[in-house]
C-alpha cells in the first residue's frame, strides 16, 4: 500500500548537463510528493521508424551519465537494452534493465537480462495478449531472477494506432509480478507521421488516472522541458512544468485505489 | 459537479414482480448513496446471437411495467427501441430512449427518437470511431432535441472480443453531450459462446473505476439478483448484492475526479 | 461449376432513365461474357454517415423502377430492406432481398425477409466473425426459406478501416450456403472523410481476383458511368467503362478456380 | 513474367540427413514444375512462445548443413538472423538473409544484413502497416544493397490471431521491391495454444492462391514430411506429400495472373 512509483525522464540521454537538469527536477518533485522515482533515459534508439532519426549518445557515454545520476541523486536508474551483450555492462551502471516491446519474445535477451540479477521491466509487445506475458516472465524467472515488472504500452489496433486494453492490467497482475503502465508510449501513433511516429500527449493524464484507478505498481511517463524540440518521442512527452500538477492528481487516485481495495 | 448518474437494472423485464423488486432495491441503494438512478430494462432483445434465445416480454406489457416503476419510485426509466414506430409509444412510458449500438447509424430511428423530445442515450456502434459519434448526435439534434447522451460500450477488436478505447470518453465529450460508460456490454464477448455471447463480469468494477477516473456523466451497469439464471446477459451482469460496495467505491472515484479537475 | 454470378449496378436508383441505361449496359456485358447478372440498386440509403447525405428515390418509386428493369431485361433484381415492414412489398418487385451489414443481427428483419420466400443476401456485420454467420442464416432458415446467401463486405480493423479476412470465405461456405464477395464495400473507409465514407476503388480488381481464386459463388461490384458524380459510394464504385476488362479477367480466375478444385 | 519462386523447407534444421531429404524432395518437385526454389530452414528459433520449446541445432552446425544443401542441389538457400553479429557468417553460407517480423525495425540488424550484400527477405512486423515497410527497406538500401524482398506474414488482429490484408501486397509492391507471401506464418495463431502457437494449415492453399491471383514474386510455404511431429510450426506446415498438387495449382494461378495483367 505504498504510493505508486514514477518511472520518468526524457526519452533520450541528450547530454550530461541535460540529464542532470532533468533528474534534479524530477528528484525534487518526487521528494516533495513522497513518490518513489526511477529515472529513465535511453542511450540508443535502436528501432526508429526512419534511418534519418537520431539514434542517441551511445552506450559507453550513456551508461557513464546514468551512473552519475544514480550517484548524485541516490535514485534508481532504468535504461533499455537491445542485445544480450549489452545486459552485463548496463546492469553495472543502472538498477533496472528494460526490454523493448518489439524484443519481448527474444529468448536470449530475456535470459541475458535475467542473469544480471538486475530488476527487469519488460514491455508487452504490441502484438501480444496480456496473458501471453506469463510466458515472457517465465523466461526471465528461469534464470532465478524474480525481479520482473510487466509493462503495458499499447496494443496494435488497425494501422498506425495503439489502444490500451485496461483489462490487461489485472490480467498481467495475476502473474504476481508488479505491473507498470506506460502512459507515454500508449499514446504513440506508430509511423503516424510517415517517416516518424506521432502521438497524443493530451491523453496521458486521463489514461494514467484510469490505470491508477484500476491499480498499478508504477506509472511510466516521459517528460522534457521542451518536448517539441526533443530528438525523439516529442509528440508523446509531457512538458516538465506540467508534471507537478499531474503527479499530485495521480497520487490522489493511487491513494484512493489502495485505500478502498 | 454533481455525482455521476447510475443507469441500472436487469437486462430484460422478466415480470412485473421482478421489475419492482429490482427497482426497489436499486432505488433504496441510490438514495442511501446520494446517486441519481435511471432504471433500465428491455422489453425485447431484438438482436440475440441465436434465434433460440429468449426475446422478452413484449412492448405493450413491458412499457406498462416501466411506467409503473416510474410512478412507484419516482425515478426516470430507460428502455431501448428497435424501429421508428416504437419511439412515440415508448416515449410516453419512459424518460430515456436508448438506441442500440448496431442501430446507431439508422437515420430514421434516430430522427423518430429525437422527435419525441425524450432524452436519447445512443450507444456507439462497435464498428465506429468515437469521433464518428458527432455525426450520429447531429442527426438527433437536427430534430431540435439536444437531450442526447453518447454511450461507450466497446469496440470490435478481432473476433468475438470487444475493447474499450478509454480515449474515446474525452473524445466523445468534445461534442458537448454527456458521456455514459456502459461497463456491462463492454465486457461482453460477442458470440463468444457459439450460440450466445459470453462475458467477463469480473472486470466491471475495474473498468467502471477507470471511466470515472477519466470522467463520465453516467455509468451503466446491468444487475440481477441471480445473473447466472437471467434470460440474457448473465455473464456480464453484476450480482445485486455486490452493487452497494461497488457503487460506494465508484462514488469515491467520481468525487475525486470532479474535485481535482 | 457454372461461372460466378455478378451482382452489380449503381449504389442508388437515381432515376428510371439512369437505371435503365445502367441495366442495359450490364445486361449486354454479362450476356457477351456468359456471366449471370443480378441487377442491384438501392431505393433508400438508410444509414448514411451524415444527415446531409442524399437518402434516395424512396421505396414506392424505387420498386417500380426495379420491377421495370426485371421485366425489360429478364434478369433478377436485388435491393436492400431496412425494416420488417419493407420485406413483403419489396419481395413483390425484386428477386433478392438484401440485409444490410449493420442489421444482420435484427431477428425480426431476418424473419420477415425469410418469410417472403425470396432469396436473401445477408451481409456479414463488420463486427461479426465469419463463423457467427451460421446463427444469422439459421434465423432465416427457421422460416423454411433456405435461399440464403452470405456476403463478405469487410470487418472492422481499428478505426475508419475495413479489412477482409479471406479465410472467412471458406468458413462461411461451410454452412452450405453460397458465399458472395462484395468488392465494393470491402474497400470502403467508413467515416474516413469525416462527414462521409471514403474508399479505395483501386483495390477492387485485386481483391475480387483473390476472392474468386479462393472460390465464391458471386461477386458484388457497384458501378457507375461517372462514380465521382454519384450521390453515394463514389469512392468505391468502378467506372462502367472498366467493367468489361475487369469481368473478363475475373471470369478467367473463376474458371481456373473451378477447374482445378 | 517468369513463374513465382517457391521459398520452402522445414521450419527448423533438424539434422543433416533430414535437411538433405527435404531439400532433395523439394528440388525434384520444383524442377518438375519449372518453379524456382529457395530452400529455407532455421538454425535457431530465437523467439519461441515458451522457454520449454526447442531452440534449434545452432548456428555453426546449421550453416554447415545449409552450405551443403546449396552445394549439393545448386539452389539458393535462405535462413533467418537474429543479431547483427550473425549476418556476416550467415551470408557466407547462404544466399538470402531473412529478418524476422519482430525484428524488422531493429536498425543495426537491417544495416548489418544489408552490408553483407546478400539478398534480404524482411518480414513485415505484425504491428506494422504495409506502407511502413518503405522505411524498413530504406534502412537496408542505405547500405547500397538493393536486393530486398518484402514479405507479408500477417498482421495483429485482436488477440492470438493474425489476419492478411491482401491490399498490403500491391501497397508493398509500390516500393519497387519484390513481394513475398508467407502462407505459413499467416495462418499462425500466436500464443493460441497457451504455451505455444497454434495454426490453421487448412487455409494455406486458399490464401496462397489469393496472393498469386493478386500477384506476388514468391510464395513462402514451410513443409515437413510429418508436420505434427515437427519441433516447431507443426500446426502451420503443409505435409510434404501434398506439395505437388498444391504447387501445380498455384502455378496455374500465377500464370493466369501474369498473362492477363
Amino acid at each position: 500500500s505504498r504510493p505508486f512509483t514514477l518511472i520518468a525522464g526524457p526519452c533520450q540521454i541528450e547530454s550530461e548537463a541535460h540529464a542532470v537538469e532533468m533528474a534534479s527536477a524530477l528528484h525534487e518533485l518526487c521528494r516533495d510528493l513522497g513518490i518513489g522515482l526511477i529515472y529513465k533515459s535511453s542511450f540508443d534508439k535502436a528501432n526508429r521508424t526512419s534511418l534519418n532519426s537520431q539514434r542517441g549518445i551511445g552506450m559507453a557515454k550513456g551508461l557513464e551519465i546514468l551512473a552519475r545520476i544514480r550517484e548524485t541523486f541516490g535514485c534508481p536508474v532504468l535504461t533499455d537494452v537491445h542485445g544480450p551483450e549489452q545486459c552485463r555492462p548496463t546492469a553495472e551502471a543502472v538498477d533496472v534493465l528494460q526490454i523493448p516491446a518489439f524484443l519481448c519474445r527474444q529468448t536470449d535477451l530475456l535470459l541475458a537480462a535475467g542473469e544480471t540479477g538486475a530488476a527487469i521491466n519488460v514491455k508487452k509487445g504490441q502484438f501480444l495478449a496480456p496473458w501471453d506475458m506469463a510466458n515472457v516472465a517465465a523466461k526471465i524467472a528461469s534464470t532465478g531472477n524474480e525481479r520482473v515488472m510487466l509493462c503495458e504500452r499499447g496494443t496494435s489496433f488497425g494501422y498506425n494506432t495503439l489502444i490500451n486494453d485496461m483489462r490487461g492490467l489485472p490480467i498481467m497482475a495475476q502473474t504476481g509480478y508488479p505491473v507498470v503502465y506506460d502512459a507515454t508510449h500508449s499514446v504513440q501513433q506508430p509511423g503516424g507521421l510517415g517517416g516518424a511516429s506521432g502521438g497524443q500527449r493530451e491523453f496521458v493524464p486521463a489514461l494514467a488516472r484510469a490505470a491508477l484507478a484500476i491499480g498499478v505498481a508504477a506509472v511510466f511517463i516521459e517528460t522534457h522541458q521542451e518536448p517539441d524540440k526533443a530528438p525523439s518521442d516529442g509528440p508523446t512527452m509531457v512538458p516538465l512544468h506540467e508534471m507537478r500538477a499531474l503527479l499530485t492528481r495521480l497520487k490522489a487516485f493511487d491513494a484512493l485505489s489502495k485505500q478502498t481495495s
